[in-house]
């Protein structure tokens, strides 16, 4: 494939994404194309690989939902509203004056078709400056199952006819060449050709397919490329699509994982999501989830049933199981985090150690620091946050209550069971301790009446 | 199919379920027919699907382990009993006395082949009544591979020879129509046929299927129909076949859940229970279990690694990761519970919150109250379970012990680490606090003498 | 096949085991034969195979890395050095030395091919005793694709021809039966072989396959023979196949362990280690995963989202979900250890209970004794750790922190929150418990300052 540089290439590229469509089988008040796969939606994905063409304009064509669409791309395109929806056609339309001024090629996308490669849209580009110069260029896919999908009739890379399954002569079905419905088409033809379609048909739709019969009934030399990988045609109309996709999604960046030198005990249960950065010599086990904004470094270990988002780990550092790691949670070298802790926009700092039951929140943990089971940082008053700063080599006694704002100082000891609220200087020893009263015999006397009682509620 | 409230079907019904069976290859001290699908002994799969047909007797064939069967029936269903065992035929034989004055069909089935839909068993009976009155019909089915099973040699729907797969020709091991051994038989047939039956084989047993043949030489027309899911009639006889089991039904489920709306990220790794209620718009992380009682409203997320049983999640709630739901948890609208959180018995009021490492049970939390990090209620006194109450907006300090019964009062502030044993009044701040001892430059003595001792310990 | 107590077997054998290769596509600073499936290392997988058939002595080749070998191996095997590295012939061949002396039969095997049964081993050298007394067994396997293995061209059981796959014709790649390099040879004749080994081909390397084609060329019969299972000689070359190969062992263990009686409602999430062992009615929650040292009694409940290492659980126990056992835990009879407890060099009594939110290490919990939630055992000081020892029928109260070394008595108890650092005696009750103080008032007045707060902060 030509790259990105190539001269080809470089004719200015505008992007029309559709996204009108209900949805209905998603049974979602969510846009379809908002729907996340790896933890972002997929029309972000899509976008994603758009941009690698750095496309002049992009066009999203917008039906039901639209606000959700505007929410999310924040200006990053433009929206053209398609109301009420006639059809495929009629869609691309409506990107008409988006696009006013506009010459150069136009690559038609659909926001339920998010994994196309860059590769794949540089390839339409490409053909489209190519042998026989085509007004349109369609991607077209060979799936295992044809099913009920379009037909692409052609000869070599010439389009001869595309034609619809349920319109399709036994002939036509058996071929195997199907239309992803992606098509690149230059600016000067498209808006011409679309003003050529006529809706005479059982649905009374305009369809953006019958440009491709248009021109060439014209004369015109409309040419087919083909995937090699039918997965990144596949359209998500359903919940249970959306699960296919991720599926694919996560075994592909399983393999890459492994191929990088992570090591996945059962890397079916290992999900990652787009974003996430995993070094070599790094040992995962079952059952870990990544959220988005995750960087593992080298030589780290995950243990099973961790759950990690927005967090940094660096090397050498070892989790889990069962570590909760929330944004803004940085482990520095050879830092520990063990069993049912929890951390949010917390540091810990080169060799700090949180083994057991603990909730670190807006804290700072110095180096070497050691946080005893059961500790939690009390960051929030009911109305704001506060900070718990935690010097080097400190040592925080098991079930301590660290009330912040406040401060422990390096080499200070507080010890367990401490609810601590005033700050503790450097090497000294913090003790909150109430007396032990003692009750001999008291214990004794509680059994024998409550057995009693007990007994007696029995009857 | 014939819906129930056909004429054909509105003949009296027995069903007569065979589970005298040994369960050898469980290797089990549980009987077979309790061991669990989907959080549901298979036994009650089977007579919740005979259930829609509203039989008027049901009588189960209990050999081996029939105490537990009459623990689990509690005079829902007559148990007879076969002992010795002496075939399947000799098994149906025993429930006679439980049918005496009994006239109508009689449909026999196996506690091992949990999953026959009512829809099939419905089929069976209508076509008892229907062309040719045949005196049996026989469930036949087409497994992918035929193995050892006994072949149906039939001309069109009527039944030429039973055949066991042992004696079968090589001409009649290619037939693909296999014996799921179930029936459908008039009650004034089956009795005599039984009869009739002979042992003179190889085990010395009566087979069942032997009715079939008789009838057959007695020039009637016994009819096969054949359903069209395999999977329905799958025997369990072994653990692994009982895995397999599950993961069929739970395949089915998450299908059913994703086509309703709910999202699961991961579909391979959400268990569901028989009766699990799923909502729209529910996002499900993976590794979520689902015990038996539980109801997820509309919009409501379910994050990684959590466990629910018996509890009820109302629109809006946002649960775990790791939150651990017991029976009576009750989530009201848009309420929180997070990692590492422990509910039983509790209600927690709409957008109240828990969301860091703590137990509540047998408690009552009001709308907007924040359970502070580390909070438990202390239900148990050893002998008998104690309630707390927690006011509307109240503020549980972390790493609080609430000691039950106590009542914390709306508005009310319980400081970080307290141990609470007296009410709290509305409005009131609790604080249960020592004096804090400080000691300087103790940590640092500390430090000096104990790396003196390890230094001495490792010489 | 012939049992290990055959007068054949009873020749003196030789180990010798290839482990140079760099492992380049592994991307790991650890040797590639000591990455670890099922909780050990491949490399100890073979050893333990081999030692099945009593070697009088084991040489491993080694080269990068070979001091992590050394490491491991500790003195169980010699290790020959090649170094640099010029072919499997030339890497045999290294091991001259440290046979020096010994007379009989030398089997060869490969450190990343570690799943080879014993019974395999055991049939190469009875065919090397066997019918033509071939000075050479070659181990062929018959994979689903033969992608570019070697190839083996025999007439029955007598080989013709050894060809690599890109110097084979087409006729030959025709061949199913491949080379998987494992070989028999008499150590009499393996070192002359070796020495007639040339390097003329394009990697200038010596093939130790080639011994097979000089010594069949010297008129002799060099046999082959087939395994059963071509999963036993799987190559592990990279993460990926190192994942894979893992996946089988789980499979295989996971039905063996329904075989013999345990219910695993989802096999494919429990994850057994190399010496795990399960009784019977057992039954497995999904998301179970168990680390080397392992015992699980009959009538053991785990639910799920366990993670246990090093452990020990008598009949009737319960645990989970959630539950964290690290070595040294012991459970005694019907103890149960509920969601979110760590147990580490801990024993709970017979019926004793620690269900939530738990630390206990270096604990000694008597019969009956009931662990509130949120206790803590505080058994480090930051520098040694100590012993809490919790008497029979004692019942701790939740949120409370045992400051080890510390004795807790027979049926004594310890309030709700209390901190001790100081023996309980029997029937004692310990209550640390401060003052509650009463601020009526104070959190409304708190409030309306925190709101008013609030509201300038977001002006």
């Amino acid at each position: 494939m030509t790259d990105a540089a190539s001269p080809l290439a470089a004719s200015p590229l505008a992007i029309v994404i559709l996204a009108a469509g209900k949805g209905t089988r998603m049974k979602s008040e969510l846009h379809k194309v908002l729907h996340p796969i790896a933890g972002r939606p997929m029309l972000e994905h899509l976008l994603a690989s758009a941009a690698e063409l750095a496309p002049e304009r992009q066009v999203v064509v917008a039906g039901h939902g639209r606000e959700q669409l505007e929410a999310v791309l924040a200006g990053r395109a433009t929206i053209a509203v398609q109301e009420p929806q006639h059809g495929t056609g009629h869609a691309v339309l409506q990107a008409e004056a988006a696009l006013a001024g506009f010459e150069g090629d136009v690559l038609i996308l659909y926001g339920d078709v998010p994994f196309v490669r860059a590769q794949t849209m540089r390839a339409m580009l490409d053909r489209l400056h190519g042998w026989h110069n085509p007004p349109v260029v369609v991607l077209g896919f060979e799936p295992e199952d044809s099913l009920n999908y379009g037909r692409i009739v052609a000869d070599a890379d010439k389009i001869l006819e595309m034609v619809e399954h349920k319109d399709a002569t036994a002939e036509q079905r058996a071929v195997k060449l199907c239309n992803s419905g992606l098509m690149a088409v230059r600016s000067r033809d498209l808006f011409a050709l679309l003003r050529r379609l006529r809706n005479d048909n059982a649905q009374g739709e305009y369809y953006l397919t019958d440009i491709v019969n248009i021109a060439t009934d014209d004369g015109h030399h409309c040419a087919v490329i083909v995937t090699d990988d039918p997965d990144e045609v596949a359209g998500i109309n359903s919940r249970g699509e959306l699960a296919e996709a991720e599926a694919r999604w996560q075994a592909r960046r399983r393999r890459q994982a492994m191929a990088d030198g992570a090591s996945l005990v059962a890397p079916e249960t290992v999900w990652f999501a787009w974003d996430t950065r995993v070094g070599r010599d790094v040992t995962i086990e079952p059952n870990v989830v990544f959220g988005p904004g995750v960087e593992v470094a080298d030589n780290v270990t995950i243990r099973a049933f961790c759950h990690i988002e927005g967090a940094s780990l660096a090397s050498g550092v070892e989790v889990g199981p069962y570590a909760r790691l929330r944004p803004g949670a940085v482990l520095k070298e050879r830092s520990k985090v063990g069993n049912f802790v929890e951390m949010k926009k917390a540091v810990l700092g080169p060799g700090a150690k949180a083994n057991h039951l603990s909730y670190l929140g807006d804290a700072e943990v110095g180096a070497g620091a050691n946080i005893g089971a059961g500790t939690i940082t009390c960051n929030y008053d009911g109305y704001f946050k506060h900070k718990t700063v935690i010097g080097e080599r400190a040592f925080i006694g098991s079930n301590s209550a660290l009330i912040a704002p406040v401060r422990i100082g390096a080499d200070a000891i507080v010890a367990a069971g401490s609810a601590v609220s005033r700050d503790v200087a450097d090497g000294e020893l913090r003790l909150v301790r109430a007396e032990q009263l003692v009750k001999p015999g008291w214990a004794d006397r509680f059994h024998d009446a409550m057995k009693k009682k007990k007994a007696e509620k029995a009857r």
